[in-house]
């Protein structure tokens, strides 16, 4: 894995100049989906390349050597993980502004963004699309149901958790839209294509979601198909 | 677990005025190990206070509905997740700054934080204290000696790379010491505890460490010890 890692593929790692910017991504990637998210809500026009990152080839290194999606193309640069790109973008492209003006109210969003990017994917949005997505995907297996509940019953704990914090809030991290809830929204998105949420538990949440959702920046995102693996009824609708 | 979840403990979280500033650390954890380094730096003095996360106590998530370490109380908040903790500190404390000034910069620290923190905790830190250390704290049974080794081996490509990052700059993250650069020293520093970091392997990364090690802001970390579990004979020198 040594040559992997020589130093020319070190970030931000050189793009030749003057090409398109271009998001190498993988549908129902949570975290790819966050990265479409802010850059469609900052209107930055990127191509989409799918990326099968469980091939593992050479050129997924060469782009980010730590071998993981998305990586973004853009400004003569490879950039790579999912909260370093979406800071860049707000610290680049201000308008309009993803997080907010004070040092408490950044730390929040930030706290809320490794919830979902930590916590809930690792308690609910892996376990969950590895055994319904990925295994079928990736030929790797058939679906463990039981891991499948554990991660439908975790989900719960976080519904209620999103229902307290919008009791006191418009958005999840304070009174304005920010990196969160597109982090948050990128997971639940992914999870509601194969109709894994129950949006009956919390109006609140709900709510939330059907709002993000109608975003003029949600349209490219509830396009996506999976060859293979059909969306809920409801994925797409604004209604549901 | 929903009453963990209650909206009394939305974060950032109050806690009661003119109390102390205290860290909820656990000795070890890389996490805590990497605020710890960076409110030393910034000259922050706190308490500490060793919390047993493994035993899942309702003051634990009381204090962070995320049930993690570590937990920084300060400026009458609760403060959670380290990214997000060591950003707070380094905006509201800018002396010495840990951020570079330009977004690519600040860029280039979040994505290596992210490595660390992610990736590197993933393949090295997280198999190898777990097999070596947690099973024996917490009694949860006795170390994989397989899974040991691939932690061992693992660090290898990671030494290769970081040895890259180092031929061209005098920081990893580029011309200044960063949060990039606590946030990978805490996890050596935790393996190195116990003997586990071939230093024969990089000059480059060797010299690092040992310049990283020798700052004050280090002399804490060096003096913590497990119980029933002793630090390699080298771990506190600075000549190495």
């Amino acid at each position: 894995m040594t040559d992997r890692y020589a130093p020319s593929t070190h970030s931000p790692a050189r793009a030749p100049a003057g090409q398109p910017a271009r998001l190498y991504h993988t549908p129902l990637s949570p975290f790819s989906r966050k990265v479409r998210l802010v850059l469609a809500e900052k209107r930055i026009e990127v191509e989409l390349a799918e990326e099968r990152y469980w091939e593992q080839g050479p050129e997924l290194f060469r782009r980010n050597p730590a071998g993981k999606i998305p990586v973004l193309r853009l400004d003569g640069m490879l950039l790579a993980e999912s909260q370093a790109i979406c800071e860049y973008l707000d610290e680049t492209v201000p308008s309009p502004p993803l997080m907010p003006d004070s040092p408490a109210g950044r730390y929040e969003v930030r706290r809320l963004c490794a919830w979902f990017d930590d916590k809930f994917n690792a308690e609910v949005t892996r376990p969950v699309l590895n055994e319904r997505v990925w295994k079928k995907v990736q030929k790797t297996g058939y679906p463990d149901s039981r891991v499948v509940k554990a991660g439908l019953s975790a989900i719960k704990a976080h519904v209620d958790y999103m229902h307290g914090l919008l009791e006191e809030r418009r958005w999840l991290a304070g009174p304005t839209i920010s990196i969160a809830d597109f982090a948050a929204a990128a997971h639940f998105s992914c999870l509601d294509y194969i109709s894994d949420v129950d949006w009956d538990r919390s109006d609140l949440v709900r709510q939330w979601y059907a709002t993000i959702k109608s975003r003029p920046a949600f349209r490219n995102v509830l396009a996506d198909q999976m060859p293979g693996i059909h969306p809920a009824p409801h994925y797409a609708l604004l209604d549901f």
